[in-house]
């Protein structure tokens, strides 16, 4: 059945603000969410995208600074990423409140109790008693601490601190020490930087540099330089760790302090902490920050009826989605040019399945910047990033992503980006082996990924990379068309295909046929796999569709796959799942096998790869059994709490998937497309950015009544997929529940074309 | 015949400053030697490998900063380097002294006169009647402004000026300007920077800091930004260019400036400034500096009967060799470790043939530094360098020619390098392809290098790379040998008879048979030649052994040889002389083709591919012939003024050939021995590194009595080259001259095997 879809050009169904006048959405996030276990969130307060990330970081080890109780705490360090797997990056410029003499370097402490909320942290030490509180803006972090009557009143500034150090020299993934530098300035100023490099996109040096002023007069101060503490007013930079004491006058209980930084210079920071916080309210700094949440929360509302519990983690799932990447327009000490530049792209293999879909949604303006800033860094540095951290590109874990989220941009209308310089960004991508910079940028492989149309056995990552790059070819292809490049259109369509060429037909597993398995350079499959490159030892081992590490000999990223199973690969085919389907055998054996994939426990829940895979039965015509995978999967894996993420958040790549099925949309990046499904909220309401509203309701909705009849603006809609303009243009999708599958979805969209292009 | 060399272990026929007592070498200096023409060697103070080279910028254009008069000056800026091509790098921290009001940011002036020295430069402005000295330290440079009585004291600080700025926005070897910041922190001293981006090797964005102090106070002030001037005492970066204007009493007739450089930080800027310059004495510093060279300069000792000129000629030509690259140890804002750090190898392309092996007699400490800083690069950045400038590796021209610097090292003895860890940079170079930072460093074109043999047309310099790789694949062959790793060893002594795969052997020109011509992947040699890589147009031209630049279409990197014509490249195999003699079909043809080469204007003077070819009689059992092109080719292209360099000095490149020259040697790079010339100093003494000495003496030199019969420590000598150990061993080398050509040389070496490996 098919009908046409009417879309009405202004229907302003909703006043803004219809039922969240009084209700402060802030109040649903809670940084708390996805923090311990796997998830790694950032716990620390964080402005949207926010350069300054100050959070306690409980030895250096941890990526995002925080540890659960009782972990010791080293102090407060103002530059943190959300969520990542690896080495860990950043945790730069420590500061310490201490209570007693000027004789140590380290004041680690433990702590009484802490507050985490919405830009806003506490805790009591232990030991000194003294209490800090921890606020921020875009560029420049807030503290405020609180003294005992009776103890010294004194805080460490520590340049040299950072995340990751390793005793073993030179380790791969570790931050490496390079220099810093300290100098107190005046009797409530302090300045100076610290470089480091490494981590885990093995990156070239970074410098964090910042401006420190407290409310209060230091009455007496020290500096130091390796062990030795001096009364020295500055440290220069010698290649050692340096750091400040300051003592306050013992009258003073309460010392607020902001903490400026910059990539750029002490001066550029002095000129942040000024412009971003020209006061010495703690309140109206948390309260600026609160502001900007609450404007871009606004722009989802959810039924008022909801459960608290959904409410926090939807909303913290998109609290998360928004404080990476990082903001680093006016800060980039690479070039000056009047593009916007962003940083901490970590990775885009995580993050663009759902949170690049996610912010287009919510703030189509901030992911224009985003789209701009990885073109121009093809620009200036040479490729886009897939990961980028410290300024510096790195790693690649498997395709080319930005491509995708090019691509994303393009079929969903942002303007604003140059798409013709954004297409060269892509095709340098596709045609230009990156050599030995293949861990950093570009594609990895692609010498041989051209002339075979595969990448062979030996190379790292050549599994996925494949595969990858098929998906990445086909949003070249995408672009290319609606830029009216017919021939590049046909050749990148062509060469999306190369999947296939992976594709082991006859090899059966666990009641499967046909896997994405190790082929060499002449073509041959292979099922012994040899390691290595030692002309004397020559350890095989045996791959399989279920091998997920390789024997201990193997490093994990020069594995044939990164992170998943060849079970999971096989069924990640995003731009052509027809085409996979046929490969599988047809309709109904694919249905048999994502059956055993989900119950035979194939299934990864806390990795990317994955993503797409329990919404495939869409392309079956039965979008309920996506729905009630889905569904499954968020109850048994998904929760409010601090282990409510199943795997590291990655930017908030899991917070952005869950956000999405929870309003019952899933987009496939790159597409022009939403997945629609059972939701968990009843009702939600896209305040967009074009003014219009649009709204999905539920009828009926409840743990039985989960199958669904749509209808999109008062008239049927027979399509499991709605498209991106029809949601821009306004309306409302009403979704009437029942007991039992009805006919709705047999069929993904109107015009099945556009998934072949 | 062959005669046994006789080597006496301790021959200390002279003792310490046998005849140069009451001489100061360093007057022999003469820095104007080649700084007009192609020579533009740097003219300003400069220490033996300083850091810091304050000159006069004459307008934004030249490479070294300085033009000759009537050009005007736009200041004085801090870093510089010396004889280069291409675009500009450097030109740092101009400082320019005016007698006018605080209402402006530029004053330009022109010059009324100018001396230069060695380690001195004065002038004095028309307009503003100033006058101006400058002298340096390693890494603070020093001025003396004398102002006229009746005029105002003022002094700009510009931290935005830099040379090669484009008006074509990104355009290609052109610097690009980042960022700047300045700071007025007392009434003597300014601070801030300048970041920059780009020039000739298309370098990341480095940052030159600056502390800047007077010996007399600032009675106003001002800063800039962009256009803007205000009484701020700093400026923040915000991308924008930033000054200072400072005014002294008007009392203060003579103002003294010292301006510390760092490229860690302004503090370390400072503390460079004091350490270096811990005084007020503009004569002392200049003593100081002085003294580094005389003492370096002393460790060659030429006859005291020598003609002026030449005297200036050789102890500037040694001065040359020693003002690149540049010690950069404890300045690395990149990575922290023990080893040496040097940049500005600008491009070992040019100095690996002379430079660095005169460097390695004068000085074997430093050459080992050198070679250590290297290896460091390779295993912090991953790949050596061939250039490296701003922190940066890049450009590449052809070879990767940092492994013949290893290998001349390792071959030379020099102690204290890590061969193994060398070799495996080697190893990097000719195994991991670069992909796109081929021109930055690594092997361009490895790939096809490795899979044909050759590089075929199309790719980027296939012809000299593929000339260059086979000798870079004998530098490691070389090693591997004496590291006792004979696989190694026989893969790439085979590996660098790969020059003979673009052999064309039945091509004619100008009376020569076989040259190196463009081939293309198939196999098939190319005579017309398409460039381009348009669908549309397929312009071609005809390739010729003479063609040396492209037509107008054809961007000069991307020609089939690099600076060079066939005719040049197609005699450059200096690891296999013999195996070039069987390819231009024996001795007797081959001299004729050398012949050919000189008389018919086919060799190039003023550049490095054709250094060795006037030796080349040498291996015909001929060296006198090879002497008399030699002097032929002195006496015609080089003198002691201002254009007495045919071509960029190229960090000393065509300085130190000069002087090898002069003393009757010349080196085979990556090879232990010296070929044997007439040389135009009558007596020449090296005071070893090691304590003995060794002497060349000649008998009866003069324009007639130029042929040479030796004697090497009262032993007839009859090899036309000497080996490294038996200089360094001590003795002396007698060449008695005579009217005719004698028995002399018929044969290279004792054991000629050595040649071969």
């Amino acid at each position: 059945m098919k009908s046409k879809i009417i879309t009405l050009s202004v229907l302003l169904l909703f006043s803004a603000n219809t039922f969240a006048q009084d209700t402060k959405l802030t109040d649903y996030v809670d940084p708390r969410i996805g923090s311990e276990g796997l998830g790694r969130v950032f716990i620390g307060p964080s402005c949207p995208y926010g350069m300054v990330k100050p959070s306690p970081d409980c030895t250096p080890r941890p990526n995002s600074g925080w540890l659960p109780m009782p972990e010791q705490v080293d102090g407060f360090s103002q530059v943190h990423v959300s969520g990542t797997g690896g080495g860990p990056k950043y945790g730069n410029i420590l500061v310490m409140p201490f209570g007693d003499g000027m004789d140590r370097t380290k004041h680690i402490d433990h702590r009484k109790y802490e507050t985490i909320k919405l830009g806003y942290y506490t805790t009591q030490f232990q030991a000194s008693g003294i209490q800090t509180e921890i606020t921020t803006a875009p560029k420049a972090s807030f503290y405020r601490f609180t003294y005992p009557k009776d103890s010294l009143k004194s805080l460490a500034i520590d340049a040299g601190f950072f995340l990751g150090e390793s005793p073993v020299p030179d380790a791969r993934e570790a931050q490496q020490f390079v220099g810093s530098e300290i100098q107190i300035i005046s009797d409530r100023e302090v300045i100076g930087y610290t470089r480091i490099r490494g981590g885990w996109n093995n990156g070239r040096a970074y410098t964090v540099y910042f401006y420190a002023e407290t409310d209060k007069p230091f009455v007496n101060t020290a500096t130091w330089k390796g062990d030795k503490i001096t009364n020295e007013k500055f440290q220069y930079d010698s290649h050692q760790k340096t750091g400040a004491l300051l003592r306050f006058n013992s009258s003073e209980e309460v010392v607020q302090l902001k903490v400026g930084i910059s990539f750029l210079s002490s001066l550029k920071a002095r000129q942040n902490a000024h412009s971003d916080i020209p006061h010495w309210s703690f309140e109206t700094a948390h309260q600026q920050l609160l502001t900007q949440w609450e404007d871009l929360l606004q722009r989802i509302e959810i039924s008022p009826r909801t459960p608290e519990a959904q409410k926090r983690m939807f909303y913290t799932g998109l609290y998360h989605t928004m404080i990476m990447p990082v903001d680093r327009s006016g800060e980039n000490p690479l070039w000056a040019d009047n593009e916007p530049y962003y940083d901490d792209f970590y990775a885009i293999w995580d993050t663009y399945r759902t949170s690049s879909p996610l912010i287009t949604l919510i703030d189509p303006k901030r992911e224009t910047d985003i789209v701009r800033s990885l073109i121009n860094i093809y620009k200036r540095d040479g490729y886009m990033p897939d990961a980028r951290s410290g300024n510096c590109n790195g790693r690649t874990q498997g395709g080319s992503n930005a491509e995708i989220v090019i691509a994303d941009a393009f079929v969903k209308g942002l303007e604003g980006i140059d798409y013709e310089l954004g297409l060269q960004a892509m095709l340098k991508d596709a045609t230009v082996d990156p050599g030995d910079r293949h861990e950093a940028e570009g594609r990895g492989g692609l010498t041989h990924y051209l002339q075979l149309g595969y990448i062979p056995y030996g190379i790292p990552r050549a599994g996925n990379r494949t595969v990858e790059y098929s998906y990445c070819d086909y949003a070249i292809a995408s672009v290319a068309k609606g830029l009216g490049k017919e021939d590049l259109y046909q050749h990148y369509l062509k060469q999306s295909g190369n999947w296939k060429n992976l594709w082991r037909d006859d090899y059966e597993h666990a009641g499967a046929k046909g896997f994405i398995l190790p082929r060499d350079e002449k073509g041959n499959w292979l099922d012994e796999i040899t390691f290595g490159k030692s002309n004397i030892q020559k350890p095989t081992f045996t791959y399989t569709p279920v091998t997920f590490e390789g024997p201990w000999y193997t490093p994990w990223w020069d594995m044939f796959f990164y992170e998943a199973s060849s079970w999971e690969y096989s069924l990640s085919i995003p731009h052509d799942v027809p085409g996979l389907i046929e490969k599988c055998g047809g309709a109904e054996k694919f249905e048999a096998r994502l059956d055993i994939f989900f119950d035979r426990g194939f299934f990864n829940v806390n990795n990317e790869p994955s993503f797409l895979s329990p919404c495939l039965y869409h392309w079956l015509g039965k979008p309920y059994r996506s729905s009630d995978r889905i569904h499954e999967i968020i109850a048994k894996n998904y929760n409010d709490g601090p282990i409510g993420l199943p795997g590291n958040d990655d930017s908030g790549a899991m917070s952005s998937w869950l956000a999405f099925h929870m309003m019952g949309l899933y987009p496939n990046a790159g597409q022009d497309y939403y997945l629609i499904n059972t939701p968990l909220l009843e009702e939600t309401i896209f305040r967009l950015d074009n003014g219009k509203t649009f709204k999905i309701s539920t009828q009926g909705l409840s743990d039985k009544n989960r199958y669904i009849h749509v209808t999109l603006n008062g008239e049927t809609y027979p399509y499991s997929a709605i498209r991106h303009k029809d949601i821009i243009t306004g309306g409302e999708l009403i979704l009437k529940m029942g007991k039992k599958p009805s006919e709705w979805g047999k069929q993904l969209l109107l015009n099945e074309e556009n998934e072949k292009l």
